[in-house]
């Protein structure tokens, strides 16, 4: 799906940066760098930081100009931190994420292009203009700008949650296999009451619960239980409790008759 | 609105790991850093990295156990990158926003930590265990693991978007003027080891949990109850309910020692 998505980096002064930005889009399943006119490429730091994504850096491909990294491209969003003079049509990384989504949708085979500027200035305001959407992300007015690396992650990560969204796949790994098994279902009302009622029986017991002043205390407890989606599994551990909280109060007993 | 929530970060091998998380957090305004156990801090890479974040690094709070770091929080969350063997409710970075928003809408005067875990091995399961959520990135399963920096600003942009995306929206008034009765108020992480110190020994003193063999029991628990959200009067009765079981075994035997 993101395989159509290139990460275009322009005059990128630290080679620690390039790194950075190839590990955040290998873990977010974007693979296509372009490098416009970097400082130093390759170079040592730049592997280093990319701890393991070497494969992005491997195959970047480093051009002259900007023109020719977008030369193919039918969509260019240019990351922007500042307010520009000309009112442009500004996004957050959520709806750029959408934006290429759509666009990729529409048209499986075309090239995007996400663009980002120099570590200490940006993109210029020539460079702005060839792009149809500036990307801003939210940041505190006040420090604004974000590492090369950690912009290139939340765009990526804006594109795999969105694209996982749209493929109605799970964003946060749901366990359906556990799921599934018998353990993690939930329990039944029936299976709640007879808590319940056990509970109740054990409070009386141990003396915690007077039926003649039963006060509060059963609904509160009700309400407690009651929202923890209790799966079978736990049920039985809370069932064992009771009961064996109910042996030990005999076994005590017992064994304190035989001495 | 972020000002309650603090980020956690356990042994950091790098200092420049720290200082790219506390830039990713000023970016995001998110300013409590705690540091468990660094392994090298303060030191020149973390300010380096920073670029101008140096009064989160300056006001960050070095503590020597997750417990000191976590004292006081009422919701943690821990992130986690890999499949563990007891299934914990794992959410993604926006749904864990959310879980910070809501426990903040209802307390604001709560405290809520984002726990990260080491460069190499992450947080360990028994760490994971003091989390209420797991928070997992969805990223690419082959390539998952990554950088701490970036992780951090992954979780602060969905705050702040989540946050900014809020503001505006009425705030329920109902829950504020519950949760502001003491009975009301949830319990913290320390009230809640209190609750499965007492718990455990009393599975013991009744013989449910071998200690020798004690099988994820105690870690099953911990994660039934650590959804639960429970409150103070809440906790009252459960801590009431071990005390007198404890005392039920006891008066038994007293008793029978009469006959």
């Amino acid at each position: 799906m993101l395989d159509n998505v290139r990460v275009v980096l322009v005059n990128t002064s630290h080679p620690g940066n390039i790194g950075g930005a190839a590990r955040a889009m290998k873990n977010m399943g974007v693979s296509q760098l372009v490098l416009v006119d970097p400082r130093r490429f390759p170079d040592q730091q730049a592997s280093a930081r990319a701890a393991g994504a070497d494969d992005i850096l491997q195959n970047a491909r480093v051009v002259a100009t900007l023109e020719e990294a977008l030369a193919d491209c039918v969509l260019v969003l240019g990351t922007s931190a500042r307010d520009r003079r000309i009112p442009w049509p500004v996004v957050d990384p959520r709806e750029a994420a959408d934006k290429v989504l759509d666009q990729l949708a529409e048209l499986p085979d075309c090239q995007v292009a996400l663009v980002f500027g120099r570590e200490d200035a940006g993109l210029t305001s020539e460079e702005l203009q060839r792009c149809q959407f500036h990307v801003h992300i939210p940041s505190n007015p006040d420090f604004s700008s974000l590492n090369l690396g950690a912009a290139v992650q939340v765009l990526s990560y804006e594109l795999r949650m969105q694209s996982l969204q749209r493929q109605g796949q799970p964003t946060s790994k749901q366990k359906v296999e556990t799921a599934n098994s018998q353990n993690e279902m939930p329990v039944t009302g029936d299976e709640m009451e007879q808590y319940f009622v056990h509970l109740q029986q054990v409070l009386v017991e141990i003396d915690f619960l007077d039926p003649q002043q039963p006060r509060h205390l059963m609904p509160r407890l009700r309400r407690l239980y009651g929202r923890m989606g209790i799966n079978r599994m736990e049920m039985n551990i809370l069932r064992g409790i009771l009961t064996q909280t109910q042996k030990a109060i005999g076994m005590k007993s017992a064994g304190e008759r035989r001495r």
